[in-house]
């Protein structure tokens, strides 16, 4: 780790930063500045002040989009603040830009009320075509993005949610067709239950999953548990219907999958191997699983995914934001609708022609995923 | 107008806006990605969580701008709101990059309330290493920049003001040398006293200029004329020492130098020909100027300089905004002072080693202009 240290720092140095905001048009001679400045350019702004929709003819605001963070939950690292957040927002819109061709801008928030950051948002929204959420702690995110979805008539994707949950339910799309059993008898135990935690129990369920516990660091949630926050509460009544009760050993006990987005080594072996016959494990944490691949292999688990580029089956948002994105952008959808995340996650998985246990998902660098993913979120918008 | 209307719009729908935002990085094999994303963009998240001042070190903020506007006042159109302002601010933007190789990026802002406005910048400052404030009308600019100024610790620039101040002072050093007069004995008529009007005023006064009258569309501003504004008072109190009073045909009668940042065509031939002997006519209103050349010609001033790139004497911000951010950025100026202004200016006039009628200032594609006036700035902070 130490050798990856200096080079991630030396080359952050080298290139200062990953961004550049740059022309797409000649600006070389009179002519052209006569065009794209003044005076030419007062017909665009009157055309779009008698008709704001033609903003989208006009201008880069159908293909541009804001990175928003208040650095409250940056990676693992936690609340570090989001100046401190800025080289991963880098890093997310060189990704955007790279992968899906959306022009992307970091937005660093001095500001961690909620209240306050979506009135912020709101006041810059006007330049923008879409709004991705980033690394806002829960349950805050939750509330932040659910205002602002009702605020603007744009897209708005939390990231850390949805993308999550999208490309986790496209592993265990194919994970399942893999051991061959069916989503709406299989039993999922999910250890966490903050933004990514509780965004795919929703959308699992919406797929067609049925019995789901979660598990957050006081053991099992369910109906009625003291202390649960409004949105604990809410997934509370559409999960762990027995309302059994214990930590992760006692409810892994016969699960067929293992979903974990919480903290590193907190599963162990033995709990794999109480499982049922065939589990599936993602233990997506990162960039240290909820147990290792070793041990979740010594355990017995059939198909294991996690977030980490060493192993098979990286379980990886970059997959999905994109073509959400460009799919939403092109179809100029005013929402993220679940019908859109849906199709994202069956087009992801659909890309894997014959799943196996060493190849759920697709890689990174495989071409057309952002292509196919945004053909399938435009056709269900 | 036509032609150029079409055209305009044209190319616009062509190019789809002027601006994209691309990764500097590469990105194309895992190394890149473990490196600029997870797990190795964590380590420069967590120096610059010990050391803010280290993200000019490993992000793009030292070179990356806000180009802000609430659409008050956006070039001649008037408020036609910041969505409507938009081609104007990529164009800005691109304009920074083309010719000055700074990061800019456009804000648009859906509020025109002052403290709102305030709030608002200051809540998205962390990811910009400087803020350029863009079309917001007069007198809601000046206090925006005002408080923006205390508020935040990296550079604030309004450049309706100050851009225009400083290119129209390098234009009137070199027009006095032409005419062999100086500038502490010369008499100024400025026609407005909006953003523009009162920052010339302000800066050439700093820079020595004594005798200056301004006249907004009641007639003159002199100490006690009742209804001025905050900035209008502050104004009288340093300018028409004589209290003069009456328009702009009473005051230019043996004035040397008119300044016209106001309307178009509200000076005539006959007003011209009462100024003084040698006579320096600025007429910048845009597109249309406050007198035409050739009227100007005709009431027979030595010097005519305008807004527009078909006459020699283009009075250009483009000439001046690069460079004071180019020099602010790489010295991490935290404010933009007088003294830069006029260091700026003095730079931008110096260009033109033998100022003559048709040559008062550098062209917009002259080699070298940001270069210097960026060094000139840096020197001078």
């Amino acid at each position: 780790m130490k050798n990856l240290r200096r080079a991630a720092l030396d080359a952050h140095k080298k290139y200062k930063g990953k961004l550049s905001v740059i022309s797409k048009v000649p600006l070389k001679s009179k002519r052209a500045m006569s065009l794209f400045y003044t005076p030419g350019v007062a017909e665009p702004c009157k055309e779009i002040f008698r008709k704001p929709a033609d903003a989208y003819k006009y201008t880069s605001l159908g293909n541009t989009i804001a990175v928003v963070t208040d650095g409250s939950a940056v990676l693992g690292l936690g609340n570090i603040g989001s100046l401190a957040g800025l080289p991963v927002m880098e890093g997310k819109c060189a990704l955007f830009k790279e992968f899906g061709g959306v022009d992307a801008v970091p937005i660093c928030l001095n500001t961690q009320d909620v209240d306050e950051i979506v009135s912020v948002v709101r006041a810059i929204a006007p330049g923008f075509g879409g709004i991705n959420l980033e690394d806002i702690s829960a349950p805050r995110c939750f509330e932040i993005e659910e205002k602002l979805i009702k605020a603007l008539d744009v897209p708005v994707f939390h990231d850390d949610q949805h993308g999550t949950a999208i490309v986790c339910l496209a592993g265990l799309i194919n994970a399942l067709k893999v051991v061959g059993k069916v989503a709406s008898r299989v039993e999922i135990v999910m250890s966490g239950a903050g933004a990514a935690g509780i965004a795919i129990a929703k959308l699992l369920l919406k797929y067609g999953f049925k019995n789901i516990c979660m598990v957050d660091s006081r053991g099992t949630i369910y109906a009625g548990r003291p202390g649960l926050n409004k949105y604990k509460k809410e997934i509370a009544k559409v999960t762990n219907k027995k309302k059994r009760k214990g930590g992760l050993d006692v409810v892994l006990d016969g699960a067929d999958i293992f979903i974990g987005v919480s903290r590193p080594n907190i599963a162990t072996r033995g709990m794999i191997r109480s499982m049922a016959d065939k589990a599936i494990v993602f233990a997506m944490s990162n960039p240290d699983p909820e147990i290792s691949v070793k041990d979740a292999k010594a355990g017995g688990a059939t198909i294991i995914a996690t977030g980490r580029s060493d192993y098979p089956n990286k379980i990886n948002n970059v997959l999905v934001f994109r073509g959400i994105f460009i799919g939403a952008l092109e179809a100029r959808a005013k929402k993220i609708t679940d019908k859109m995340k849906l199709s994202a996650a069956k087009a992801l998985a659909g890309l894997i022609k014959k799943p196996s246990a060493n190849r759920i998902i697709p890689g990174v660098f495989d071409k057309g995923v952002a292509d196919r993913v945004a053909k399938a979120v435009k056709k269900n918008i």
